[in-house]
């Protein structure tokens, strides 16, 4: 009996033994998303949280992702036979952190590409770090203001205060000081923020941050930093002779995109670490060549328990000497791209076309599209007081293209390229204008005729925001100018926001003084100093309140040789080849100026306003903003003449000034004036809420300018 | 002994059944990117092979689904714990196909939004299988042809032949015949296609199509067809009273995203099945409301197994009576967003905001950025000769751009609007020019002037298309007319591309002969008819070889009473008020015209070439081509007279015909050609080029242009 019972038991154990290695399959082998990686002999990827990421990093430290990129374990989500069985993507509303070392002009206009990237994929609420120098700060500040985009969070952090604690490590790298900070992060962010990503200005996103972020699950307790190997042999220390890298784990890791466990870092004495290390490198190497990646990959080199490697295509490296492609031409999916080349978009490689596709799909994409609210997530913001108005608005009203545009927030990039605040002066005067791409070609001209100082409010889309920076790169005169400073304000609406523009200039004009100007006018080549000189003279601002009215003519050819003095604009006048402004079309506008008195006149002559008198003016840089409810053609700068007589400006033209208007095509708006009833009837209605906020405003004193306008005449 | 042995057997044999029904869980239940799912209590979603897809339909045809926005079992991807483990993609590089029906200019224009969102998000190489009528085969061919996006094939399929197939069904959607092809598609499409993804032109995607077609695997034997449920209470009958709709199961399913298995529907006799109960429902139902979707619902409530239910992500419907927030608040991710409502972009929705962003997004994308290849796979074309020629181009040649220029194939969308075709006349003229964004202004004026037809090729970028389309919209002058095609060539590269933009137009031209004229002239308002009368008289074409010169002058005043006739014309001339055309600037240009013998001339005349001469003439529509390697600014008419004179053209100047150009701002290549000798450099290498052509053409016959040439002059 006992031989026949024995073997039954025997089978149920047997059979029990095999069901358990079966479980155990299905509980920790048995992800089918991980079988097509398993296929091609990858025993996982990220994500798939029953198999474990690779490579590990042995206990001697010796890094079999050395060899990864020839023999692609890094490759990650990559082999032929696609798997998405993705990461577990944290929770739908979680927010995430990313930091970001941002100092400059350029660097500030470029990681905005990386920031559009980064929201155009992400599903999940964001809080951004960013280390910026004060430069930076003021640029990107005034952006996300007005980019009011849902559940994104800034927070600045001062790059001046962290200098002293990196200043000491001598560096070669292009980035200088800023590219060593991210070394002192773990002490900079907040101390109970427990991760962070953190991201180089020149890396593009192609894929959502949350599973970037996901990567966290897989770090074990020992592990701190999430690294990408480095897709170069530099660290191997073979790419020229005498080359001495720092040292590194086989290729070393590339610090363009870091998973940061900060409250492990901050526990582990990080601080300590990586300064006792670059101390004792930089005993026998003279300095580092990459900042702070130099560093990063000593530390690791001696604590390599330290890294989690990640897969390669979280960081796809485009540097000069990129071997990346063993990463990207396996793996079926892009990540994140980047531009690690000092040459950035320009680096030689023959699928560069294709990377700068993606670049420039965020680069010229339209961020006012981002303001995507996320769906059920809690804490998004209340609708400001535009948005509320903005939804009130009836769509069947005709006048609702002028309500949207008066309500519209514009992005603003202020300083979109390098600018050097003009040195205070008493007296100095910035020409404050505005145009849109139709006009590029009138700066040059500009320039030469205004040597001083210049703030210009410039409307673009994000991509031709992209074409005037290689316009301005193309022309020497305009690169040689650090005073003009450039801000864009992003299109949106179908009328052009002219006082919205005008205002936006005004704002950063940084001279107690501004010449208040249209971009189709080229100035007198003296103006800028005479105007200065006038300025003294009649002790304007401090002793009077007044606005230097420059006469304002036109000519009504393309080339013709600009008058250098009065004498030679009165004989072009007489000649015929000159006329004073809209003197065919509206005279009205610019009357009161008085030009036969000002033939003769050899000293500044007070004028009195009258009804549609819209002359160009210097003004106290303190002067009444414009009205931004007039959009598109019409009365926008008659309001503001207005405006500056009802708080009793003295209206003075100066002798010699003069500026004069080149022929140009009727715009868009003025066309759309005159063939459109409706448009006209608009306007009207912005002039009668205007004139009714004057008299609340300043009561009966306001009561002229209503008189005023019963005369026969239409907006200038 | 039996019974101490019994309860052994029986504990080894109920372990036995625990450990199976674990192993169960784990086989069916357990894989942990469901465990998301499950918590938020939905059995499971796609992708994730062990769980079922849901809502699965008992045997007896009854849906759960139809509560399935209520409970939001079709919720997929939903749930606020997100789990993206995803289904198992295709192969890297496996065909997916695809299948449009599309006619007609408007959906023409609106499918490629949608290709372009497909083409952002692949990384497939795709098969579109496109049902056209003729208009929209025209134009997709040309678009596809000159858009050049590597791994993607287009066939086409005449939908003339299979309207026979459908016209029996009376129909009150708007789509018309047109929605109910997608019926008889297993039978149009190639036999050996086995399956295919039909999707209606109003559909959005924001994620990888691969997603869907990985869905396929989750057919069952008998499933054929893969639908999303319908997301309104339509089909249950009660959104007004007396409303009838079709039969349905539940809510029922909508045709917007559908996931055919041909090869099965051949077998299971779908032909038969759809008109059997199509004519079975016409019987007592007067037609259709929903076009295809009536009939698809009606034959699947009979053959509920024919059905695979789709997770509603993948076609979140915008229609007036939507549900979808149900879906996509609860989803965190969103897949296709479907625009089935007759009102488009202008439904009324609380999130619509977003959506439109989304459509933006791709309406407005540059599409050129996605001639982007697929790494690693195979079959990809060969460059063309322009790409080879392209890559061989030298960055650091100082003419750099405008080689580049000149090789770039640009994007080519003709009749971007719709467009009647001129009824054939002897003796028409089709006005041909071309324009870019600041010159929109031009047309409303040029419509009044020239009432005949017109060939306009636009220089835009995709968003400014838009633009252009509101603008035309807007204009009651521009949208009366159906006989002014207008024909998008898309913006790259740094200089305008005049020479192919007006072969463009010129290509696209209908009648017998052509006036070759520049967009900142308006022609006389009699200009028209007299052309037709004077072509006739002259017999030009037939009986002699020439070009009509009509005389062009210029007025340099914004606004301007047009003059009506010779008579008034020449008042003006004599008052200064006009000018013969660039008569400051470049008398060269015209003075072959000899405006002189003009005023008296009572006949047409016949003048001869000289260098640099660059009328506006009129010449049959097989006159040459403009050559295309002059870019930017600069002798691109110059040399085609040069062509018409070589070709032994007659120069006829017409006596009554006259054209003026209205003053404008110089273009930014003009700028650009006065600013830079490098510019004014290439500019003659082209025209050196331009006649070592000729001389290698036209022998000795061509010297002339030669000798010439030594003559002092620049450019016009």
């Amino acid at each position: 009996m006992l031989p026949r019972r024995r073997p039954r038991a025997l089978g149920a154990a047997l059979l029990l033994l095999l069901l358990l290695l079966l479980l155990g399959f299905f509980l920790f082998g048995g992800d089918p998303g991980c079988e097509g990686r398993e296929r091609v002999g990858e025993p996982g990827g990220p994500g798939c949280l029953p198999c474990p990421l690779t490579p590990r990093i042995p206990s001697d430290g010796r890094l079999r992702g050395a060899a990864a990129l020839d023999g692609d374990p890094l490759g990650g989500q990559g082999g032929h036979n696609r798997s998405d069985c993705g990461p577990q993507l944290p929770p739908k509303c979680e927010l995430l952190h990313v930091a970001i070392v941002c100092a400059g002009h350029n660097s500030s206009r470029e990681v905005i590409t990386l920031v559009k990237s980064m929201l155009f994929y992400r599903k999940n609420p964001l809080h951004l770090h960013l280390v910026t120098d004060a430069v930076a700060r003021n640029i990107l500040e005034t952006l996300f203001h007005t980019w009011m985009v849902p559940a994104v969070r800034v927070s600045f952090y001062d790059a001046e205060e962290l200098k002293p604690q990196v200043s000491w490590i001598p560096n070669k790298h292009y980035s200088g000081l800023y590219g060593l900070m991210k070394l002192v992060l773990p002490g900079a962010l907040p101390p109970d923020l427990a991760r962070v990503i953190v991201l180089d200005t020149d890396v593009t996103f192609a894929s959502d941050i949350a599973e970037l972020w996901a990567l966290f699950a897989h770090f074990s307790d020992k592990q701190v930093i999430g690294l990408v190997e480095n897709q170069s042999d530099w660290y191997l220390g073979n790419l020229w002779k005498n080359h001495r890298p720092w040292p590194a784990l086989g290729r070393g890791f590339n610090t363009g995109v870091i998973l940061l466990q900060l409250d492990r870092l901050r526990r582990a004495g990080w601080e300590q670490m990586w300064r006792l290390t670059a101390s004792r490198e930089l005993l026998t190497l003279p300095a580092t060549s990459l900042a702070d990646q130099d560093i990063f990959n000593a530390v690791i080199k001696e604590h390599p328990g330290l890294v989690q490697p990640l897969p390669c295509i979280w960081n796809v490296q485009l540097s000069d000497h990129t071997l990346a492609e063993r990463c990207y031409s396996e793996a079926s999916d892009l990540k994140v791209i980047h531009w690690n080349s000092p040459k950035k978009l320009r680096v030689k490689n023959k699928h560069v076309e294709f990377f700068r596709n993606f670049y420039l799909t965020f680069m010229e994409y339209d961020g006012n599209l981002l303001r995507r609210e996320l769906f059920g997530c809690p804490g998004q913001p209340l609708p400001g007081a535009e948005q509320r108005a903005l939804a009130q608005l009836d769509e069947e009203d005709a006048c609702f293209e002028f309500r949207q545009q008066q309500l519209t927030v514009h992005r603003v990039h202020i300083t979109f390229l390098p600018h050097e605040p003009p040195p205070p002066r008493p007296h100095d005067v910035t020409l404050v204008t505005q145009l849109s791409m139709d006009r590029l070609q009138m700066l040059e001209a500009l320039c030469r005729h205004w040597p001083g100082p210049m703030s210009l409010a410039l409307y673009l889309t994000d991509a031709e925001a992209q074409q005037f920076l290689r316009f301005v790169e193309a022309s020497p005169v305009l690169s040689a100018r650090q005073d003009v400073a450039y801000h864009v304000v992003y299109r949106e609406g179908p009328l052009y926001p002219i006082n919205q523009l005008r205002n936006v200039a005004l704002a950063q004009a940084l001279t107690p003084y501004v010449f208040l100007s249209d971009v189709d006018f080229l100035p007198a080549y003296s103006l800028y100093d005479s105007l200065r000189a006038s300025i003294e003279q009649l002790g304007l601002g401090s002793r009077r309140k007044a606005a230097l009215v420059v006469p304002a003519f036109e000519t009504l050819h393309y080339r013709f040789s600009f008058p250098t003095s009065k004498a030679e604009l009165l004989a072009l006048l007489d000649a015929g080849a000159l006329h004073t402004f809209r003197y065919h079309e509206w005279p009205r506008g610019h009357a009161p100026t008085d030009y036969t008195r000002w033939r003769e006149a050899e000293a500044p002559y007070r004028v009195q306003w009258a009804a549609d008198y819209e002359p160009y003016v210097v003004v106290p840089r303190d002067c009444p903003r414009y009205d931004p409810r007039f959009v598109g053609f019409g009365w926008n700068k008659v309001a503001h003449i207005v405006e500056l007589d009802a708080q009793e400006y003295e209206l003075l033209v100066l002798p010699e000034a003069f500026t004069i208007h080149l022929p140009h095509a009727p715009s868009l708006d003025i066309s759309r004036f005159r063939s459109s009833p409706t448009y006209r009837d608009c306007l009207q209605a912005l002039k009668d809420e205007f004139h009714q906020d004057l008299s609340r405003h300043y009561g009966a004193a306001a009561l002229k300018y209503l008189t005023a306008l019963q005369q026969p005449g239409s907006p200038a």
